[in-house]
């Protein structure tokens, strides 16, 4: 399995359109992938899936897609890539749906923040029918939610993580690398697990942390500095998502956990000494001013 | 004693100017009060004390201070507000040299982040002088250090606690409520023991929470997104000043971090109760909500 982290830059030659891109599910992610793909040329037609006609409607005027439908079957009978934008737990049913309906050349993928479980189900169905799933997870988004708050830079300099398995082939996964790398995203190649563990680390455990903090501030927040808004940001995100997120990638999550935990405590039992707590920040510091540079911080 | 945080807004009236404002240590936090105060015109002259010559100059080059020196003694003497900038190990030493110098009717502050040990150790040998000490904390910084990075407009906005203790007559107090409301900034008044457990929380927990999340995130941070990036910035900011903090705020430092763990360890047993961890996030999303409401995000 390639696996590499992006280092910047990259070519980005043209991209050949997609026919139709269908994308199910036109919330936040969903809503700023159409918006992106349109405004770029990325795709002739945008078709979106939406649970509502209103839903249709504002997706429209938001410029998210070119046509709506309630319809899944009929929106992923012409598309050459479907893109399946709801939440997690959706994911697996929406595919079980769309994958007979499915041209032979046509790219299945997904934008759920955890993919072991969603990857191994939908390859237990796709292949048999001859499609091509490739788990796909855009690393983006910002405190709102739904179509309302849809923005076509979303995928800006954001990492999009492709989980293809060892049954794909190399050519669908080079397909949608050159379409993330069209939105503007780094496209980064990992296993389904691997992925899993890394957003545990990176994504779910800030995301209890910043839970965690503001519950314990509580009468205290009045005081709160630009560290404790920063810190606590992603804490107003939908609980729903989240609560889906926990239950899915549960054991990642509990070893993040449990990592973070020894390394804070580390760190508390140093608090007196200053040479100990010197290096174990001057460590933290300098990796995180790496990782700012890394990642064009002012 | 009163204790209350801001809800904005406040009447701001004209401000009657200083004399003389000398600050002692102009880095980033003693720069930017210079540089604000020059700005906006609450003193007729600036003093700035500073290690080295070349500091001097550096300071002024900024707009930081009108003159500089390297002798505390003669740079307090005539001033009716002396601020200690000082890294806070550094504080009560130069409280002590600056002391037996002040005018009777000045006012003796300083803006370190701890304020329980440095108001006591400084009451005890202010009080048969004289002299009028009321510990001060402007929360507010930026990532960088030093007076290079100091900027006029850092405390606007900002909660500046005031920690007078019982000995410390109104007008003092009131003076520097003025002064910091003049800075643009939102002062605040409380007990220096209840800003410590505050800021235990609000800041230094964060802190330390930001440390130990880049030391877990290290080969998984390439895949960081805005929820880690906004959760670690502060892990950038120097080392010295944050061993000095953890050692002095010690006490309330730990029992941030017991309540943190323990909240931490409630979501934990909640990840796979989708109605429980609902719950639990869905309290910390509407605090965190409201406090971002009561700052004006957007």
């Amino acid at each position: 399995m390639r696996s590499r982290w992006p280092s910047g830059g990259g070519c980005e030659g043209p991209v050949t359109p997609f026919a139709r891109v269908t994308i199910v599910g036109v919330g936040l992610i969903g809503g700023s992938l159409g918006m992106a793909v349109r405004r770029r040329g990325l795709a002739r037609e945008v078709v979106g899936v939406t649970r509502a006609a209103e839903a249709i409607a504002a997706a429209r005027a938001r410029g998210a897609i070119d046509h709506g439908t309630l319809v899944l079957e009929e929106a992923v009978a012409g598309a050459d890539l479907v893109v399946l934008a709801t939440p997690p737990d959706a994911v697996v049913p929406a595919a079980r749906r769309a994958l007979p309906h499915l041209r032979p050349d046509a790219i299945l993928t997904d934008v759920a923040s955890v993919k072991g479980g969603i990857v191994r189900a939908i390859e237990a169905v796709a292949e048999p029918q001859g499609a091509v799933f490739v788990g796909g997870h855009p690393m983006a988004g910002n405190e709102g939610s739904g179509v309302a708050s849809a923005d076509a830079e979303l995928f800006e300099r954001a990492v999009y993580v492709l989980t293809p398995t060892e049954r794909i082939g190399p050519a669908a996964v080079a397909r949608l690398a050159d379409f993330a790398r069209a939105l503007g995203a780094r496209p980064v190649v990992l296993a389904p697990d691997e992925h899993d563990r890394a957003v545990a680390i990176v994504s779910h455990l800030p995301y209890l942390i910043a839970a965690a903090l503001v519950s314990v501030a509580d009468g205290a927040a009045g005081a709160a500095g630009p560290a404790f808004l920063g810190a606590t940001r992603v804490a107003v995100s939908p609980v729903e998502l989240w609560t889906q997120i926990c239950r899915l990638n549960r054991a990642p999550i509990a070893a993040a956990l449990a990592a973070f935990r020894s390394e804070l405590a580390q760190l508390e039992a140093a608090l007196d000494d200053r040479d100990r707590a010197g290096a174990l920040l001057e460590r933290a510091r300098a990796a995180r001013a790496r990782l700012g540079a890394a990642r064009g911080e002012a």
